[in-house]
């Protein structure tokens, strides 16, 4: 086969914009006062929601899924957000691949199935088949083609597989800055060896409020106290320092403080890396992760902190190992725990609604039944996400409000404010 | 508790409008032929919606609710249009105080509910909480907070009551001229003594119509032959005079004119103002008021204008008053009875679609299934709003051909045209 | 009566477009790559889809229906595209009329239903009362009218019936060319004598797709694989040649050329038109039409191309007259068979959003459950429709995408090229 000119997707996020828009938008970013939420526009404009489409989401690294969505090869996931459609598809090789999830012909989406398994990729508008890297094989009776099928490829999408984690990145050219932060997050996850994890469930929820408000509320824990299934095992003290925690909190904070002291120590003795890396606003692919204890028996989500799967994940040592959790920008957050691991996506469907996909990973051969009852293992996140759905969309409908007017963060905010830190800093950077 | 800024919200009204938008709405504005209907862009278009929001509702007088709805102290209702979102609360000291239903923290929606019992209001995203006069009074432990909480008051609108009907102003400086107004309705309506009253029943309606189509509606007669239940009772001649009363309805319009001598009488004998005013264009606060005689009985909207509820309202001396109806420009109309109360509000929820409010409220001692009967109390106004309905979403599916053109009106629609002149008025004033 | 003023609506189609707004449009149609598929705009793109309502459904002649749908004097159809709201009436005289359905007093739509049968036309809102030709009759009491009702006929939109179908057209100057092009295809319909068929079923389907995909996708056959049910019957070979024809197709070629040459034949012997008249846009009507064989039995749509219905149409010799099929720019498609005929139309109804009226006729004395089982009779379509719909609606998902861009079109596709080639022409000719 000639060599194929798989490009990827033209640089949807350089597209022009309208001149007195651009100025307008200019406006509005330099408009923001650090320290409070971001002003309306950002939550309800439509033409905002597309600047983030293009700035962040057609530049950025993206979390799309993890490897136990797609296990074999010939596995693919469909993810789409925003105006983006893309296939995700296991090769032969074991490598992962995105490509663009529209024909070349005359633009019918291809594969329509969340989630499957495929050969060859085959339009079913007029057949024409694609090669699972993309190339266009067959487009019709071989004498009819007079054009060069060889231009005619599938759009790729960049693609990484980092710790059984997938991003994707649809730029031409992807920030350079992932690859440091690959490095950085890869020993903290690789330990609960996703390749070797399945899905137990995975749950997508609609919540009607801009991405952005969700992010900002995975940010912070200072709504916990709306989370009471949640702080049962996760410490609702999380982004307090000694001076900020209130009373009616000093002896969960107390526990928090000698739990996390012994799991220093055993994450010391097994070698596991408990440093806390916080670069959430400081570099491009922005990252916080950290490994916190569990409240009760410290193992997992459950009422008493026990296990949920009798399973360890990898060839962890411990049950006791509290929750490895990562914040990404611009998308999602993670908890990977000694029996399980929780993997949090966010993407876009437009300014005012937002998928939300929840996957609970146990040991691929943990037996449902056996070791683990479905409906208890997914049973403090289904919850709290229905909670923060709520939240989400309180704030949604407030920002429609002409009396809405950004409102300062506290101190346990700061990683809100930081995840607005790097957004505002993206969208100066695209619009130069 | 120190002094409170518990300022109005910020001047929405006079956001900019870009200058090629403003030349736009000019024309329209300048476009409009005194004596026939408006043009379709004043029904259809959303960035004339936006105007309206804001040269109309967000700088007027508005009817918002009567004191039975929320009749005793902490009881609140909310109340939503447009884009705002109000809080009603009526307070220890008996007065009824507004607020804007947005947290001042991150911006959540505080009450959630469209009417219920509170005292101070906490938000469910992170517990800021506020006493009903809107002050801050708690954002967290208190070692946290670096802010000056008197600055995160929630944003007041202003509220007046005037003879137990509830309106509410958005604008910084409500206009003045409604202190008069309130002096010229206040002998109508007091009689019926609302704080005695009580809610029989309250019927929300979404009519697939923009606002003002629901208002021009209310404002003739003329479709009354579409109201045959309302017919029975009240004379379908309305707004028609000698010279233009058609001969099908000449039996009708003498019984009326002997009706109306009569009822004048009574009304003069009790002390009861029976004058008409009518001044709906030629000031701010746009009203019409008149008592005027019902068929039959004359007592009630029934079938025979015989009363529906066996309690007269407050001290009024008798059943046979006719009623006593108000228009009130902009969003509301009114029909007092001897035996019960109706309020009506139009809330604009978007261009197309607005919310009808009807209120039917009786004397607070009456029981339901002994002094009336739920059904046959609400039974004309139930199948009059339904037909009215009809009628504006018949306008708003025409008005969306550009086909239509503004046709003219007839005399017996002078107070369509007085609606029209009024906001027509209120839209130069805002644009100037 | 005096003389009305029953002129056409004025003309939409040349409603002014903001100049900034113009050379963006003008922009996109020149950035057309002949021999590909059109931008994304074109099919996502609101004012894009304004434009095509002035350009080609405000300007150009429609097919709206067929007189079998309206047989009597009195009877109607309503039929609804875009902005567009139309009556259509059959007259006493035997003519066919066109009306907009919106009233010249306050523009409430006039008839609601899709189709019945009516006197004069009388608004539901105040009874104003036009003559079926429009003239306004009545609009209240005599003495109350101060305006020349000469003035307020219902707005006329052009109208002509070919051979039984019927056509509108809202623009004040219809294009000429339609006489010719009428005259073309005139001697093809007559002999199935529509106007001695009555409808046996009409569906209405929404696909979620805009109207120039619905069109696109009529125009070839190179997706007929998707289609089992067709192809027992309609040769999927239509549109390639001898050097187009794959080689999985080559028996099915065999036999479509030897039906062909038979086909012929028999209509040069009962002299009826066999000639293919290909001017999709080389005229302004636009329009493709033939008569082709079918497979099997050669007489219908069914499994075998065995008849449907038992009774012939009109006076036609013979049931195996394979299809007479007409393609007409812009909206319609049409096939006429010796026991029944279908008649296509395509309805905008906004930028991904349009109607697929399906009219199945048969001679007006075949009795249902005698001379055709109707379930047997729509089978075909119904089925063929519903595999159209999603194929439109995986192009619209398709288009939606960044990285859609214009792919090219295949020899078999030459007339989805016609149809564009005739759409860009239109709005250059509008943008004049």
């Amino acid at each position: 086969m000639a060599t194929i000119d798989a490009r990827p997707a033209a640089p949807f996020a350089t597209a022009a914009i309208a001149p007195e828009k651009l100025s307008e938008l200019q406006a509005l970013i330099d408009s923001r006062r650090p320290g409070f939420s971001l002003t309306a526009p950002f939550y309800t404009d439509r033409q905002l929601f597309d600047l983030d489409m293009r700035a962040v989401f057609g530049r950025h690294w993206l979390f799309a899924g993890s490897i136990a969505e797609l296990p074999e090869p010939g596995d693919y996931i469909t993810v789409d957000f925003g105006p983006y459609a893309l296939i995700l598809l296991h090769h032969d090789d074991g490598s992962v691949r995105a490509l663009h999830n529209v024909c070349r012909h005359r633009g019918a989406r291809i594969l329509t199935e969340d989630s499957g398994t495929t050969g060859n990729l085959v339009c079913g508008y007029h057949s024409w088949t694609y090669a699972p890297d993309g190339a266009l094989i067959h487009a019709s009776a071989p004498g009819e083609i007079d054009f060069d099928a060889g231009c005619f490829a599938l759009k790729r999408a960049h693609c990484r597989v980092v710790g059984g984690l997938i991003f994707v990145c649809i730029a031409a050219e992807p920030p350079e800055d992932f690859d440091e932060v690959a490095e950085i997050f890869r020993p903290y996850i690789e330990p609960h060896e996703l390749g070797a994890t399945k899905v137990a469930y995975q749950q997508d929820i609609v919540e009607q409020g801009n991405w952005k408000l969700v992010m900002e509320n995975n940010r912070e824990c200072y709504h916990c106290d709306g989370h009471p299934e949640l702080a049962c095992s996760l410490f609702p003290t999380w982004g307090l320092t000694d001076e900020t925690v209130p009373s009616h909190l000093a002896d969960v904070w107390d526990r928090n403080l000698s739990a996390s002291a012994a799991l220093e120590q055993r994450c010391r003795r097994y070698g596991l890396p408990f440093e806390v890396v916080e670069e959430l606003d400081t570099r491009e692919a922005g990252i916080r992760i950290s490994r916190e204890p569990l409240d009760g028996e410290g193992e997992s989500f459950s009422a008493d902190g026990r296990r949920l799967s009798k399973k360890l994940l990898g060839d962890l040592p411990d049950f006791r190992l509290g929750r490895c959790s990562m914040h990404l920008q611009p998308n999602s957050w993670f908890h990977l725990l000694g029996d399980h691991v929780i993997t949090f996506a966010a993407f876009p469907l437009d300014e005012e609604r937002t998928l939300v996909r929840t996957t609970w990973l146990v040991a691929d051969d943990a037996v449902e039944g056996v070791d683990y009852d479905l409906e208890t293992l997914t049973h403090t996140w289904k919850r709290t996400n229905l909670q923060d759905k709520a939240f989400v969309e309180l704030c949604q409908r407030g920002a429609a409000s002409p009396a809405y007017e950004p409102g300062p963060y506290m101190k346990s905010e700061y990683q809100v404010e930081a995840f607005v830190n790097w957004y505002i800093t993206r969208l100066r950077e695209a619009l130069q």
